[in-house]
């Protein structure tokens, strides 16, 4: 088949799957090999280990799933809950709106507290219907698919009983890993829990956790040493570093949108992320066509506004494997884009806003001092 | 952490994950991309249509799922069936017992016809159970993990109604990639089929088919380039040629077996397979010191026996990208690790056996003639 | 060891290595082979074949050592000249200097014409030496390490004798490929040229080139699949297209330049080069300092002034495969480091006014349109 | 251009170049560098250092040429020799007259000694041509291409002055470093040697070591980086132990090749070479044709006789990242072959010798005990 080469590189800024450092692209670079011998066990255990210190728990029990972020999903849900069972779930994103369809097909009560979208959670709804509904059982489960690895999360401290994310977010890798990790009570509960589950049981993990052969079925062993690679990188940042960094990208991104006179889709500085900017246009412009020429002329790849703002928002995705010069080429980009599409931008205006902050906020790189 | 690392390559004769061609190695060492581009449709359109292929059908609807042989698995039950259906099942082995396990925890009412291990499903009994439910709907599903794209199957031909594979398997990729292909009768089925699902719905996926986007959620862009690459080589050597080398292969290594004075663990020739064998160790060896000891000493490895043959017999898995003087090394291999292990083997016995069938029967490379 | 990773890509923008495709370390990511095989020497015919069209020659007669650029020279020179001859050399520039040592030291005779670096050679004073030299057999060698590929160059129309770049340049490979093209003029002159030489010796590839096996010894199969991918991404974006990119690219990093109102070392513009921009720093600074903070901050490789031009200018590569966004990264990086080091610069001064030529030249890509 | 696939894996036995462990590979898999960053000279350190311990010398100085073993083979010497100076060189095989014939166009005076093929070089005619030459000078250069990390060698005991190899041969990297180490006697030579040389002088090399930047000229990134994977790999296994696998299976080969019932091109069991043996085949037999025929039916890739030997003998390279297995695998290869093209071979005898060996001599591999 014919490929849609362009020159150079790719410039990859939708919110996933996001840029792959070279050292795990190499790690994956194998053969396959007899998940059954010695090797791999020992390999897992030691990934076991570490994943938790992504989710910042020592008391989790963690799960490697051959799968998606959707699939993460169903397994905190038919491993924790019973069909029946009530979920309060907010609505305030696309991905908040898929996961609480799951929700619903799975066979949960889910009593949905609507927001408008580029709000967060509301808070204060959520402890209202907490307190309602006293001497609940009630078990916090966090799609953590954008945030986790790069921003602050922190799963005993908050009492998080299901935390997840899929392997090709903010650890920077191939998707095909939803990586679940689980409190003592989250373990407890899915003794009870009558959700029908096989492939996404825990149970048959655990099993084999314990028999020391850890899989229940084939994992991909490129995605193991994969993730090895990926968690040695990250761990030699420093976790705290890597959020810091995320931090520092988003502030520049949003700087650059200011400058641009355009407004971010999050009404709130408190509910900004740092992996990802929707950026309104105007409404005389669709950014789809924003999307597209991207794509056509400059080889930067954007996400596209979903569902409620499609055609109304395009979004920058910054986590993952990123650095400042990555991000101002692609900010640059996006002004050209903006230019050539009749957006009234002054070309280097955001540039230059983001530059200004981040030479101000970028420390050296350690290791070469 | 440190690698078991041995001289030479890993001679990989497990019946899973195989060995991978190094063109699919190459074509999936890349970086991620926005699957929501043109480039990735464009590419799934021709594995979609390409794939079909293999499972012989040109009425068939494929499925690429990110997900292992036991999602797939569980893809085929969930959208044909609801809770409570009955399900004719044959428990003949490992495999058919994980398979009529996870048939009972989904909820469906299993007809376990049992026969020894290493004898095939009985059809008669099948037969006899079909005509005694008269007027059934009946759907055939088929489990095709350890046998499409390595034997002869033709979907359309013989009105099976799923059929289902792993990408580790005949396909020669990493694991990733649950490959399910249903038939129209079971598209149909899938329509009033009631048991839960999400993750792995049909639904979802035909919805993005007629969109022309193709994927509900992030697919691994890796491993679709890789079953490109995989695809292109299986075609280039011809789906008839291949099969043809899993017989000539299969047949070479059990006249090893035979030669070594050793036993398959199938007990007719109609049920031999030409991807796998199983040797029938004597009673005074532990097959599982077989495996250990290739492993350890010759970089050799070999499957385990599971389950009621679990230290009886070592399995030789013989599938996917393989040719005569690989396999002819690993029975090398197996004869000295007899030798160790105590068993009086005569050396170079069922490598004779071996070769003065492969000398007869192995065509030239066509791309070389 | 320990390794000096940063997070995010390196910039690379150094005048050579530059940026491989991933489509290259695809094609080179691949195991040893018999070089005496058919496979290589049909491999290798396609490579010479097009190797031409890079040099725009028909009748030229190329040579791919497993060498660098000054192994490339090595060859031109010693197989057509003899001890004493006289060479007219042109001093104008670092590598011109390391030329002309070469020059010396094989023993010819040089007559070299000084000029201030950033002055092109003056062909009036070559005019007026190959006349004041009547009925000369001159041959005309060029070194294209830095231009062939990236430049107009056209060694049959322009007459020259030899031509000769290396992999690591425009070419966008690893370093490894000495690419030498001799006219028939220099073919004939090789057969009388006393100068010692067997490693770089035409006459042992011809030989092997009239047997077809094409090797007197032993190439780097890597390179030669490489050196195919690499050829084939060129064709498919066009020569002329790849050229024009080149002066985009090239006339984008000039206007940033005078955007922050520092000087090109090049004085005019009839000797711009759109591989490589050298600018001149003010004597207050060192630019090494530059080069050292862009790679420690930034992770942004660029080149140091060297020699003459020490401390004095650092180089910003713009060639080989590289893009508009690639290049704005870097000009933003330039502009941070610039302020670090204490140059009052306007951040987004250079990236506006490259994004404003930028945005008017780029064309749509191709294969996306 | 279209590839000569086949299916499975080419099993590479000609003598270089030779197979190379994927963590190599993947160590290689990666983008270029700037070669004047700290990193890269940070890296050639360790290299330089290392890269002495296969020569088995503390006092010499080793040199990583952007070459071939050709390349290197002109490096030593016109570093050490002035035009017309003597040499006294054994022909005894193909390269050694390549070698001769480099040393006689290079300008030196060769005092040729002639050898039957299959013979080493008489060291007591060396003996009596050194004593001869009372006072003299002397200095000894190993072409150890074929048997550096491979056989034993012993740079400063056996007091050699100028040792080389090439990258493709037991080092089992990709062509591309001719590794050259020089005695300080060597080094001593060079200052006054008068051979004309400039790519290959070792003096630039010096300069810049001393600079601490170590490279003249433009390195392979990848083939640094690939080196440095290999040599940690050969250290993890240890050099001696690397010996002992050479000797392990270049034993087993020649076993194989006696119950063959064919000779060994090398007469004297004292000149057996642990890492190929050329096998003289009936006179009634073309031996190239056993190469074709290995490589068109079971991708299988031997050694052409050359030379003399043209189509009298075949050659079987046993040496680099090789296992027993995979050996084994290419002895019944050849025993088919044999069979194919008309010699009484009995299948599995030259197995069953080698075997029978192997199965006695061959270690754990440590890293799985």
């Amino acid at each position: 088949m014919d490929y849609m080469n362009g020159p150079g590189r790719n410039h990859l800024f939708v919110p996933g799957p996001v840029n792959i450092p070279d050292q795990v692209i190499r790690a994956m670079s194998r053969q396959n090999e007899d998940y059954r011998s010695p090797a791999i066990p020992a390999l897992t255990k030691t990934l076991l280990e570490d994943v938790k210190k992504i989710f910042k728990t020592t008391t989790g029990t963690p799960f490697l799933f051959p799968t998606t972020g959707t699939g993460a999903w169903e397994s905190a849900l038919t491993n924790t809950l019973s069909p029946g069972d009530r979920i309060v779930s907010f609505s305030l994103g696309q991905f908040s709106l898929l996961w609480i369809d799951q929700q619903q097909r799975l066979g949960f009560s889910v009593d949905v507290v609507e927001s408008d979208w580029g709000y967060g959670a509301d808070l204060g709804v959520l402890e209202s219907k907490l307190r309602s509904d006293s001497q609940h059982p009630a078990l916090l489960l966090v799609d953590g698919v954008s945030s986790i690895c790069a921003l602050d999360f922190r799963m005993d401290e908050w009492g998080v009983d299901v935390a997840l994310t899929g392997s090709q977010k903010a650890l920077s890798l191939p998707t095909g890993l939803g990586i679940v990790c689980a409190s003592p009570k989250a373990l407890e509960a899915a003794k009870t829990a009558k959700s029908v589950r096989v492939f996404f049981d825990w149970k048959d993990y655990l099993k084999f956790y314990k028999m020391g052969t850890y899989w229940p079925y084939t994992p991909s062993i490129q995605l193991l040493y994969g993730l090895r690679a990926g968690l040695d990188l990250l761990f030699e940042e420093g976790l705290d570093n890597v959020i810091k960094r995320h931090t520092r990208l988003g502030t520049a991104t949003r700087l650059a949108v200011a400058a641009w006179g355009l407004k971010n889709c999050t009404a709130k500085e408190e509910n900004f992320s740092d992996t990802v900017t929707a950026v309104v246009v105007p409404p005389y412009i669709d950014s789809s066509e924003i999307v597209k020429h991207a794509w056509k002329r400059y080889n930067l790849s954007l996400g596209l506004g979903l569902n409620k703002v499609a055609g109304k928002v395009f979004r920058i995705g910054h986590l993952g494997h990123l650095n400042e010069l990555q991000l101002l080429g692609c900010l640059s980009g996006v002004e050209m884009v903006l230019k050539d599409i009749g957006y009234p931008v002054k070309l280097g205006s955001g540039v230059a806003a983001a530059a200004a902050y981040l030479s101000n906020s970028t420390p050296l790189i350690p290791s070469r001092i």
